[in-house]
This record gives C-alpha cells, sequence and structure tokens, in this order.
C-alpha cells in the first residue's frame, strides 16, 4: 500500500488498474490499425479483425484465465524492459488464432513508446478531467460561501497576524479563484494531451509520406490532440500535465491551510463538519480534529517534490531515454492520484463547513480598536494631512496597546480628532464599514467573473 | 558568489541588481500616482510630483550619495522585514522635499506586497523575455543545422543503443522544435505576467468602487497584464514563470546532453566548436572537454529542485503567508539566471557546433548492417509474410552479431530471401534509403512547422 | 497500481502491505503493555491477556472475516482521519471478549501516533535492511568483477571525454565502494530507528515519573532505539531514514548509468546479461535494450524529488502537525521500495555482467596514442623541464589529432625527444603501463579497505 | 542579488566570496606541495617556492592588480569549463617568476576537480561549524527559556487544536532538543569533510606506491578527514553536508513556525521581541509582524527543493560527470548560506522572545475544563473502569461543548463521578497537575539530557 486510503479514490484506483491500462493500451492498438485502413496502409479486413479483437479483449476482465492477463503483462515488463513488449506478443499471438493477416496488422510501424506513451495520455486525459470536475466543484462550494458570507466581516491576516478587516465571503471568494484557475489549469493540460506515433525512432518509416496523416487520423480516432510530430523525446506535455496536478494539490491546499488555521480554537471561525467517528481522539474526547483538510495539505507536500521527479525528463536524450522516461512511470499515476484526493477532500471540507459569524466578529472586536487604525487615518488625512494622520494614530495605537485602552476612547479624547471627524464618522470609521463594503463588493465581483461552465455548474 | 559566472549572464545580473529593483518599485509608485490622478482619485499636481520624482530617482545610480541607496534599503529589509518598508519611508521623505502634497501621495492605498510583486513581475517579463529571445536564437541554431543536414545519415539511439537510421537534420529539427516549444512556454507565460495591487488585505477599500479600475489603469502604465482580482496569494501566475523557466532549463538540456554523448571519443558524431583556452585540460593535451553544454545539464538539474522549491508558495496562507512568499524570492532570481545561462549556452554550443557526417556514417555502418534488420524484415513481409520475415531476420541477425559476419552476406545466402528479394532491393534495405528518406521527410516538415516569428528571425 | 513491478520487489510487497502494517501495529500494542506489567504499571495478567490477544491476531490473515480487517481499517482511516483510531477501537472491542480487565489495558497512555510511528520505524528498519543487504550483495557482486579484472585496461573518462586509462577492475572498485557507502549509510540509519511514545502530546503524563524507563522497557522489547524523549515533532530520525533510501538509489543509479554507457554500441566494453525474453525489440532485431539499469536510474531521478517531498516534515508545528506528518506516509512505502528495487536490479546487473576487455583496449588505442600523452609529457619532464615537455607534448598531440598520425610515431620523429627517452621507456609510455599499474593497485587497496561484514559475505 | 540580504549573513558572504575561494584553492596547492615534499616526491626547495609563494598570495586582495585576480580567473571559468584552469596557469607564471623549478612544482600530479572539490570541503567545513555554532547558540537560548518556563502552563496543540496542558519549558526544551540534533549533525558532516586528491582519473599515477600515503598527508595539513580513496564520483560526502544543511533548515523552520502561530493575534502567547523599525507596517500601525521567524519558513522551504537540486550528483558518471558535479557548485554556496541565516534568525527569535504567561494560561481555560477531560477519565477509570469512565467523560465533554457549560460543574453534578472522586482529587485534575508535573519533569530531563559541549556553552 503506497498510498493510504485517504490520498487515493475510487477513480484513480480505477484509472490506473493493470486491467485499465491494459485496455488503454488496446485501444491504441485496435484504432491504429483502423486509422491505416482508413488511410488505406492497411487491408480493411485486417484492420477491422484487430480492432475487432481490440474491443473483444477490452470487455474482459483480463485477469489470469482471460487472453490477456495484466498482471501477468506487468509482471513480464520487469524482464523485458517495459510492458508493451510482452503485451505486443501477447495480442499477436491472440490476433493469429483469428488470421494470419490480423497477426501481420498488429502494431504495425509502431514502437512501445507509441503505445505505452499513447496510453498514459489517455489516462492523464481522464485524471485532468476528473480533477478538473472535482475543483470546479470545490469551487462551487467555495462560491457558494463566498455568496452566504459576502457581508460577514472578519479578521484580513497577514503574516499570520490581523490585518484589516475583510468579510468571510472575500475570503471564500478567493478560495473559489485559487480553485477555478487551477481547474482552468487542469482543463488546459488535458487539451494538449496527445497520441503519441513515431515508430521506433519517431520518423514513421514504415508509412513513407503518410506518417503525419496517419497520427493526424488516429488523435481523431482517439480523441487526443494531434501533436504534429514524435514527441517521444520532447515532453514538455507531461510536464505541463504534471504542473497542473500540482497546482491543483496548491490550490486546494491554499483552502485546506486557511481552514485549518481558522478551526484553531483560539480562532474557531470555521470548522470542517462533523460526521459519525470523524476526527475524533480516543484519549481526548473534546478535541476535534481536521481530517479532510490534511489531505491536501500533506498531497502539496508530496506534489512539490513530485514535480522534481518529473522535470529531470524533459532532458531524455537521444531519441529515447534510459531512465527518464521510466521515472514519469513513477509520478504520474501518484501525482494524478493525489490531485484527485486533494481536490476531493477540500470539496468534502467546503461542502460541510461551518461558519462562525459571530467568531469572527469577536475576534476582529479583541483589538481594541486597533484594526480601524488605518481607516481612522485615512479618515484625518483630508483634515490633518497624511503625515501627521498617521503619526498621531499611531501614537493612540501604540498607547491601545500599551495601555489596555481602546482607540476609539482615545480618539474622542484627542481635540485634533474631535475637531476633524464627527462621531457619525467615527462611528464608520469603527464599524469597519468601509473594509466590509470594499471587501463584499471584491466578493461580488469575482463571483460574477467566474468561468462561465463553472457559474453553470453553481446553477445546476 | 552563489553562482559561478558561466550560470549568470550580464543581462540577468542587470536584472536582479538591487538598483534594478529599486528601479521597478519606482516605476510602480509613478505609474499608481499617475493612475491614480487619471482615475479621479488623487490630485494631479500631486501625482505628477510623484512620477517624477520617480522618473528623476530612476535615472540616479541609486547608491551612497543618492536619495535613495539600494544597498542600504535592502539591508534595511533585514530588520523590517521586506524592502517596501524602508523604501516606502526613504521615497516619502524625499517626495516631502518637494511638496507636503507629494509626500502624501505616495504608495497611497498600497501595500508592501504590492510593489514588491509588481516589481518582481516586472522583472520576470523581462526574464522570460530574455530568455524566450534566447532559446529562439538556439532554435534559429538547431534549425540551421536541420536544413544542412536534412539527409545526412546518423544512428537513431533508443536507451542508448542505436536503433535504426535518422538524419541528423532530424535530430537537430528536434533539438529545435524542443527549443521552440520552451520559447512558446516563456513567451506564454510573460503574457500572464500581472500588476499586483490589493492594499493591506487584497480588497483596495481606499478606492471605493473604483479598485477594479485603477489596477486595470496600472497594469496598461505598466505593460503588465491586469490580473482582474488581487493575486496576494494566487500564486499560480508565478509558479507559471517558475515552470516556464524550468522548462527552458530542461530544452536546453535535452540539446546538450544530446551533444556530450555524440562528443564522446567512441562516438565523435558532432562537437562544440574549440576556442582558445576552451575546454583543455592541463594535464591532458589531448582532450577537448565539453564546456557550453555543462551549463544547461547542471542548470537543469538545479531548476528541478527549484520548482520543488517554489511549489509550496501555492499554498499561501490567509491574505499573506508568513514564509511562502519570501521563499519565492529565493528561487524566482536564481530560476531565471540559470534558465538565461542555459539557453544562451546551449545557442553557442549549436551556433559553433562541428559536425562529422563521416564519423555519422562510419558509426552506422559499424554494426554488420544490423541496423538494415527491421527495413529487411519490413522488405520480405509482403513475400514471406510478417511473422516469417521477423523470424527469419531475427535469425540472421543473431548470427551476424554472433559470428562478426555481415548482415547482408548472410541474408545474400539465404533461398528464401534472394527469391523474395532482387540485389536492387537488397540495396536499398542496407542503404537505409527507406529510414533516411523519411527522417530528412520529417526533419524539412517539422522545419516548414515552425513558429512564424522563429523562422521570420531565422531569415533575417 | 502506483508503481510498475519492475520498481517493486516481493519483499517490499510483503513489508507494506495493509496486513503487515496492521502486525507491527499489533505488535507495538503486545509489547507496550508487557512493558507496563514489567515496570508495575499495569496488572500482569491484564497485560498477558493483551498480549497474547495481539500475538493471536498477528497470526490470522487479517482480512475480512478475522477479529481485525486490515483493508477495512484502512478505509475507516479516511473518516477517522488516521488508521490507529479504528484500529485501537476493534483491538479494544477483541479484547473485551476476553475480559474487562484486557480492554481497559489496550493502548495504555498512548496516543495514535506513537503506535502509527512505532510501526513505521519497525517497517524502516527491516527497509533498511533489505537495503542494506541488496547493496552489499551488489557490492560484492561488483568486488568480484574488481578483483577479476583489477589489471584489465580501459579508457578512464572525464566529462565524457576519454581522459588516462585505468583499469576496469578499479571502475568496479569504485562501484563496490559506492554501494559499501550506501549500505553503510542503510546500516546507520537502521540503528536510528526508535521506539515512539509520548502519550497525547509527547509528556507521558499517564506513567508518572516513569515514562522515560517505559519507553525504554518498550524499546527493548521490539529491538528499536530508546530515543531519550519523544519526537512527534523531532522528525530528524525519519528525515536520516529517507536520505540513506535515496542514497541508495543514487549509489545504484551511478553504477547503472556508467553500465548503460559503457553499453552503448560505440563503445560495448560491458553489457548486462542476456536472458530469454529481456531487453529485445519487436521492431529490432539486433538491439540489446538495457533492462535492469533503468531501474536504478528512474528510482534514483525519482528519489531526489521524494527527498523534498520528505524534508517540509522537519518543521512539524506545535505537538503535533496537521498534514506534514502525513506526508511521510505518502513518501516512506515508495522511497523504500524504490530504493530496495533499485538496488536489487543493480545486483542483478552486475551478477550478469558480460565485461569485453578486448573491446577496452580497442578503444584505448583508438585515439593514436593520445592517451599516453600525459605519460609522455611526465616521462620527458626530468630531462627538458616540465614547461618544455608539457609544451612539446601538446604540439605533437594536436599534430596528431589534426593529421591523423600516431602519437608515438610523431615523438619518435623528434630528435629532442629521442634524446631524452630510450625506445624501452617509449614502450613503457605507450603501454600505459604507469597508469594500469596506479588503477590496479588502487583497486586492489579499496578491495582489501572494504568493510569486514562485506568482505566476510564476499568469502561465503 | 540572488539572495536577499535577511538570507544571507556577513560571514557566509564572506566564505562565499571569489577571493575566498581562491584562498582556499592556494591553501591546497601550498599543501599539495609540502606534502609532496614530505614523502620525498617534490624537491624541498621547490616546495617551500610553492608554499611560500601561495602563502604570499592569500594575503593579497586577490583583485584586480594583483598577482591572482580573483574576478577574473571565475570569469575566465566560463570559457575554460572551470575556474581551476586559468588558476593553475596563473599561478604556474607565478611561481615561474621566483623560479623553474617552483613552476614546475606547481599542482603536480593534481586535477581541477583536486583543487575545486578540497576547497569546497574547506568551505563547507567552515560552514558547518558556523551553522553549529549558532544552531547551538539558538538551542541554548531555547534551553533558557525551558529552565525559566518549566512549569508554566501552556495548551499542548496537535493537529492545530488544543490537546492536553504541557508547559511552555517543555516546548521550549523539544526547540533545544531540535536544534541540539541539527547542530549534532552539521558537526558529524563537518567531521566527514574530506580532502579530494586523485589526479586526472582517480588513481594518482604520478606518484607510484605512494599515492594514498600523500593523500593522508595532504589531508593532515590541511585538517581534513583522509577519504581513504579518490572520491571524484562518489559524492555522498557532499550529499551528507547537504542533508546536514537542510535539516538545520528543517530544525530552525520548526521553532520559527511555533513561534509564528504563538504570535498570531488570537493566541498571543509568544511574540518576537521589538526593534526600532521592526515588524511594523506603514499602513497598520497597530501590527507586529513576524520577521526573524520569516527567514528559517522561507529557507526551509528553498533548502528542500535544493536537497532534490543536490541529490542527483550522487550517480556521477564515469571518473567525472558532465554537469552532475558543476551542479553541487550552485548548490552548497546557497543552502549553506540559508541555514546560517536561518540559525541566525531563530536563535535571534528566541533570544528575545517574549513570552506571556498570563496568556498561556487564559488560552488553556478558555475551554470550559474540556482540556481535562483525559485527566478526568484517567481519574475516574480505577472506580468506574476505562470503559464506563471514557463514556461518561465524552458524555459530558459534548454537552459541555454543546451547552457552553463548564465540564467541571457538570461532573460535580453527576453521582457517579462525585462518589468516586473526592473534591480535592477534582481540583486536581482540573488544574491540570499531572499533566504540568509531567512536561515540566519531561522538560528538566530533556535539559539535563543536552550533549555536553551545549550545556557547557550555555554555562558559558
Amino acid at each position: 500500500m503506497l498510498l493510504d486510503p485517504q490520498f487515493r479514490t475510487a477513480e484513480t484506483d480505477a484509472l490506473w488498474s493493470p486491467a485499465a491500462r491494459l485496455r488503454r493500451m488496446l485501444a491504441f492498438e485496435g484504432a491504429l490499425a483502423l486509422a491505416q485502413a482508413e488511410l488505406g496502409l492497411l487491408d480493411p479486413g485486417a484492420a477491422q479483425a484487430v480492432a475487432g479483437l481490440c474491443a473483444d479483449l477490452q470487455a474482459t476482465e483480463l485477469q489470469a484465465g482471460d487472453a490477456l492477463d495484466a498482471d501477468a503483462l506487468f509482471a513480464e515488463a520487469a524482464t523485458a524492459g517495459n510492458p508493451a513488449i510482452p503485451f505486443v506478443r501477447a495480442l499477436t499471438r491472440a490476433a493469429a488464432a483469428r488470421s494470419p493477416a490480423a497477426a501481420d496488422a498488429v502494431h504495425l510501424g509502431a514502437t512501445s513508446q507509441d503505445v505505452l506513451d499513447t496510453a498514459t495520455m489517455l489516462a492523464l486525459a481522464d485524471a485532468l478531467d476528473l480533477v478538473r470536475a472535482e475543483l470546479s466543484a470545490a469551487a462551487d462550494a467555495a462560491a457558494r460561501l463566498a455568496a452566504r458570507h459576502a457581508d460577514t466581516p472578519i479578521a484580513g491576516r497577514t503574516l499570520l497576524q490581523q490585518a484589516t478587516p475583510v468579510t468571510f465571503g472575500y475570503k471564500a471568494a478567493v478560495w473559489a479563484a485559487a480553485l477555478d484557475r487551477a481547474a482552468e489549469g487542469a482543463a488546459r493540460a488535458g487539451d494538449q494531451a496527445a497520441v503519441q506515433l513515431g515508430g521506433a525512432v519517431g520518423t514513421l518509416p514504415a508509412f513513407g509520406a503518410r506518417g503525419a496523416d496517419l497520427r493526424a487520423a488516429l488523435a481523431r480516432r482517439l480523441g487526443l490532440a494531434d501533436p504534429g510530430l514524435c514527441w517521444h523525446v520532447l515532453r514538455d506535455r507531461v510536464f505541463a500535465a504534471g504542473t497542473a496536478l500540482a497546482l491543483a494539490c496548491g490550490a486546494a491546499a491554499k483552502v485546506a491551510r486557511d481552514v485549518q488555521l481558522l478551526m484553531q480554537a483560539e480562532v474557531a471561525e470555521a470548522a470542517e463538519g462533523q460526521a459519525e467517528g470523524k476526527g475524533g481522539s480516543s484519549a481526548m474526547p473534546h478535541k476535534r480534529n481536521p481530517v479532510d483538510t490534511l489531505v491536501p495539505v500533506a498531497a502539496a507536500q508530496a506534489a512539490s517534490g513530485l514535480l522534481a521527479a518529473l522535470a529531470p525528463s524533459l532532458a531524455a536524450e537521444h531519441e529515447r531515454p534510459a531512465g527518464a522516461w521510466h521515472a514519469e512511470w513513477l509520478v504520474l499515476p501518484q501525482l494524478s492520484t493525489l490531485a484527485h484526493a486533494a481536490a476531493r477532500a477540500v470539496r468534502r471540507a467546503l461542502d460541510g463547513l461551518e461558519v462562525d459569524p459571530a467568531a469572527m466578529a469577536r475576534n476582529l472586536d479583541a483589538h481594541r480598536g486597533l484594526l480601524a487604525a488605518e481607516a481612522l487615518a485615512s479618515a484625518l488625512s483630508p483634515a490633518l494631512g497624511r503625515a501627521r494622520a498617521k503619526e498621531l494614530v499611531e501614537r493612540l495605537a501604540r498607547r491601545a496597546r500599551d495601555e489596555g485602552a481602546h482607540l476609539r476612547a482615545l480618539a474622542e479624547a484627542e481635540d485634533e480628532i474631535r475637531a476633524a471627524l464627527p462621531p457619525a464618522a467615527l462611528d464608520r470609521v469603527f464599524s469597519h464599514a468601509d473594509a466590509v463594503e470594499a471587501a463584499a463588493a471584491e466578493a461580488r465581483r469575482i463571483l460574477a467573473a467566474r468561468p462561465a461552465q463553472a457559474r453553470h455548474q453553481d446553477r445546476s
């Protein structure tokens, strides 16, 4: 068990199972034969036979007893060097049982890397789509929180210190933006998922002048992008998928970490929803531990390192590298699994998030008016000049902190301030009205600017 | 000296100098004041005074004795927490010497992170453009090699083994594609370089409903993208710049590593150009060491790790993180420096590359015809069926290897082959004609598909 | 399937299976109860009941139908936050079926992290021992090659260029040293594997003044080191295990990469052993691809990134981190699996390595005597002075390269050289005798200095 | 400016300056000549001349106008491939000005990598010692806090939630342990700093059977370890230094992050000391931002990635790698600089730490007695049995949370509890006496077990 269950999902387990991998390899071989026939490069009957065989095999369990046994094939790969070699051998054998022409038509002109890279791209396209959907759903959940709490004041916090007020809706709108942007990144990377076809060294000599056409036809059949050339050693597409998945983990972790910080007993402004058996502690009956938010935080930490494990594959030597390609096999299933689990966990955390506006207000007020210091200085600037206003407020703020007095009381005791600001203006300053209005407006603006698809899903 | 000179360039040294950093901060403050005046948020006279001051200061050396001293300001940052705080203080002081209104207008409504992030983005935009230009020039050099050697046969090599023939032009065309794609990545990331403006907590309360307009106006003035919201804690743009720079290093390393492998004494098909004092060895007068190609290989290794150092900043807590933001400062100057040095070094290597077609031909022929084995099997397939053709050729290939005989001689001794293939067909097989023609055609296709700008630069 | 089979081993699959994990958790709980009884902190009968139950359960399959079901427990962890919570619940239930006193005695005073960290350390100790043994066996194989080929000349290669001669035995002795040093690193890290016991927050309040004694007693029972304090947030031991595993991957990759480079068709001095179905290519019957050596190269690439994924856990916040601890769960099983697979693969490569001394001699001689240039200059120095000798040899070396002449012929044509060196001395220079003797002596010295255990295993 | 000033120190700036690098190279060459003379491998007069020259040059500024110009030499390295080549050339020229014998004796039998690696090791030894000293001083500061606050109650926090009480002294003792362990790691890595001497390919042919003796003699003269063999491609020592430096960053970050979390306005239990101009905010006069603690957090993030940049160098190909060696040059100066700056910053934070025991007590009490829940259950267990005690307390804890009542009041209202526990026992439970005593005892035990050297420094 290389990843504990909370860092996996049923979907990604299914996506990367040996049988699923083999099914994608069969999809490649079937589509390749049909594309060749379409361009007149292969006898249509033979192509149909291969494609039919592949379709038939895809419908089996691909386990011991079936014509192809996924576990056995991948085990053979350890000796052969890669799983495509035993796979092509077994598929050719199965084709020979149908007809010699079918056997001759299997994997024609292709190389191991063609089928393995294409199968990986099919998987990555699916993985990126799963991640995108989960991120969008999480963004929708954040957007719902943002809409509901657009006007709920909360302390803005910079460098882990209270700064000036925002609203919880603004905070949640930023979460939605983080998740939406990561979802767009996943979608963009998914659009780049391309077919691989180059033959032994990338040049497709078996097809004369038709190589590029065949690649395009194969891409169409598999629903992948046509890369326009063989990318055996041009790994930027794989790298782009990896960075999109790491971005997904990072965006989920941003939200999750914020929630963990808000859950702290001393802050207690929001909390993961409760459920039977969730987040308890056998020893400490009062504890309410974060559970869902642990996943993105840990996944993002791992994903950062996995990027460093993936990037060296960009420097793939000659026409196929001896190790850099294989390292991708180690990274991609895991990175996509972590990204999906992280996105799902953060969606769960947001869907069930318990929000406590009273606690937010209480914490905002706990500082004896100090969070209004900036607003007070701004309000005084027209009358006193900015420098004098700032100097005055800084002095009062220091006294408020040192003497434990409320900044408003100190302000009201100053003649210079009383002369400059009527009580209503002071009310406004200490109600944080400008800050709250600005944050609320910004939250609504961010929500209105969400990508169309995301908004649509939100309505559905 | 944190990076040895070969891993830096004059341009990136200039880009990240303390004075250059300060100049970009001044550009921000000047543009901010003017944008505020443009929207009626600031008195035009005060705005002009601030902008004029910033322009005047930008024209000084920004060293001890000038109104702003870059080294001193950055040294103060260690106590203040960031360089913007002493910078704004010093700038305000300088403005006060012009007029109180000017002093009041400095940095109005902005926060440290606004000026620092915007300055970083201006630097990254320049860095990405430098990298893009250097990658494109390197791609042009590769394209020239590809055009010149489109038909020059060379062994294609997979898993560090000779596979089937390609042409050196094809190999160089793939290099051009790698570099072009990285250049496009740099350009795309540069287009994302956006202005930062959010005020203390991202919501710009000082500007009421005009915050978003102000951000847009500021972006126009600075030639940066308008992000549409404050991205203090949405670090995907920074991450995108980092991945583009790592991609640049990776693409350069792909080419560099290939050249190093071709330079091996036993291969000797290509070599870095010679120059007085270059690549020698004091002890070994015969040595001709790689020099330029060391840079991208080492830079890519470092860049992979730097990505792992950058990615955690995606999870920036609350409204400004306590450490994750600062870690970006450590990574970005270095990553952009390495990428530029790597791109430049690979351009130099390609510009001066010495190519030895005779050695390529010799190595191709050193295997007693074995590289034609696949072509022989293909040529025999129509007559013998693919399975029989393959079986026959495998047997002969094994004998060729074990007995040291030439595959063609063994093939000619086989009745079955003589019956299937006339001597002219065998000539064609062992001349690698199909493989060479396919590679040449593919090289020309890749060159024809190069991005317009790249092709244009190639002609210039 | 997160790692393809060649990157796993049967031993590490077994080590990290859900059932094996659960067995180690049971070992902790049994030993904890007995240690408490030993110190008089628990009724001996209750302790025996718990320990007996744990032993009984360890002997079951721990699958559906058994009292504890590993898969089910780990699935519950996704909700509970960690697998210890459902595990303790289930174990307590099973104990209650034996006696109330037994139920009361389960997991007494301990916390989830105690049992999970201890179980991880038991696993890491085993993993490090597996890795150590495999590295030592690989080192033994390298040492055998070194002893056999101590005097076999081969080109020393620096910066991928031929430098001066060494012997293949020297090269293999350096491989042995790399593997031995990594084995020692694994052993050292294994010795640091320590028990974890701290209770809820690290202070073991349940045991009054006896906490430290209990930890020590538990360590003795489990065969782990006594850490002397609770290390819930002192993760340097885990980091040390991680770096030892990454070092194992790196050492294996050093050897594997050398073998890959020696296998290049143009070098062909050594090759992985052949086996039915190994390293073939369906399309290219002449190919003999590396297979075993791919594994360490890819594993080391991944391991470098996994270190970056592990190191942030050093900064574990407060008394237990919310994510950093969980990230270790993602990294450690994988890193240990990759290290074992890499060590095993390199051992296989070395055990079967085919060495071609004739090819080594041929490549050494291919440079028209240039590899003797340094030796020639040294031999001339006493007579001519070092500067003059070097100058003269450099000139001749340049001519040899440019004119295709042999350096010896050119040297013999120089009066100055003839006067300084008799023919026998020239013979010696161009036989590389000094270089070969030095390399052979160094190879034997390195072998003689191998760690005792390693030498012993070599004899066995 | 690749690293902002707060991430550097005067000491590490000096350590890695071009002149300092050159001085270490001169130290190598001087010691090499003397060691050769000592073994009779070189004329004593010539050796003295070289050593004298090196000593003389070390005493110059090594800038333009001096016999060796550090900046110029490093600039030449970009063409030559490494700085040793122009350095040896310039040093030989300077020696020739003294005597031909001196010129002949320069760098005799050594290679570029010998002088560069040895110079790096001298630097790393110093860097590790700087880091060790700073970590030990920080540990001393933590130990002083631990001693002073051994009995000061504070909430223990796991998963960012309040768990059971510890004391602030315990927390600080764990900090001391983290820093002490990192200091020991730095010392251990420093002890491994070894001389490099192998000649062109590692075998030292120039010295016949005396190579190993010469290496040992050179090591003695330079105060470095004798590695027993040439480690041109055995990079584990470099890797060990890198991991020790990353560990230093991690330990510093653990402490720094804890302080940041304690500084949160809602927690406010401890804070970085104040200073003029430190941690202010121009806009928000009330803010008191973390400054010192930002450095270790950011440095640790960067260091994790730098490890991934360093580890691939373990797989150094053949007898000297073409890039992997050079990548170390990029990583080591930076990693040592960050580690020293991080250790210093955390020492500063601890030296000036403001501790608020009243706030600690307040936060501990804010939970209506819930933090005593575990202690209450333990106290009830003898009378009620553990299961019943736990069940009862869980029910009361839930009511306390839901109803806002104090757990003690609820407990006192339960007949079953009143019967089991006299009021004095309840007093003890809700005073957290057991937890506090256990934590205090553990704090004192950890302090007593600190390494001797550390304790000694504490006394001084």
